[in-house]
């Protein structure tokens, strides 16, 4: 197993459910296949399909009364997906994107930002917080 | 045709492609679909494929004695690919990131940076270059 291997499943499409599920349970408490596939835009019969697929990938589980479950290692790799979709949010936020803009660029990039990168964008983030000035100066140059 | 026709090719793997042309183009004089399968590490009948592909989309052309090139659309989108990728590695070389890591973050992130986040990244880059103690600090957060 690599070093990554909690940070990602190694499948856009695998982290964009477990990321989904996880925004499920925490919103809802539970993550019916009938959520998971209005939330994707995916048809149920593809969302049926790729629960298996997770399954079989130890990377969640059905659970006969509270419906689909994350193991531990997919909780892993939806915490990781998560943090990095709010981290990058917060940082293009400060420079007053719009949010459509900001929603499918942080989409694509939160599959590709290692952890070292993203500590870059949270030291950014930080700094930009807490210097007005400086984050007043970059955005006048936009 | 949408406002960000220029900017991709709404396919990674395609995207991929033109800019591997446009790199060996820019090396050699000439893109060969065995350079483009080395430098992808996609067998030579997979290029072909995506070379008819890319043709069919009006993107690339087969000209007899100069071989494949990039129609002016294909240019266009090879050429803001490249642009994201230079900013991004620059950006995540100030931080002293290894260069794995940059490759491997910049391959997957360059296909999902909007003209308004470059924007941001190409604002930090010209700040951090100007100030080197404000990089330094950010640098010791690290
Ligand atoms: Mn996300
Ligand atoms: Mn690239």
């Amino acid at each position: 197993m690599s070093a990554k291997s909690h940070r990602t499943s190694g499948s856009v499409a695998m982290d964009d459910y477990l990321e989904q599920i996880l925004n499920l349970i925490e919103e809802k408490g539970y993550a019916r296949p009938v959520d998971i596939s209005k939330n994707l835009g995916i048809s149920q019969a593809s969302v049926t399909n790729m629960l298996q697929r997770l399954d079989a990938e130890g990377l969640v589980k059905h659970e006969k009364y509270r419906g689909t479950i994350l193991t531990e290692k997919g909780r892993m790799i939806a915490d990781a997906i998560i943090t990095r979709h709010q981290t990058l949010t917060e940082f293009l936020r400060l420079f007053g994107l719009d949010e459509d803009t900001i929603y499918h660029d942080v989409e694509g990039m939160e599959h590709h930002v290692s952890k070292s990168t993203l500590r870059v964008i949270d030291v950014l983030l930080e700094e930009l917080k807490d210097d007005s000035a400086l984050l007043q100066k970059l955005r006048e140059k936009l």
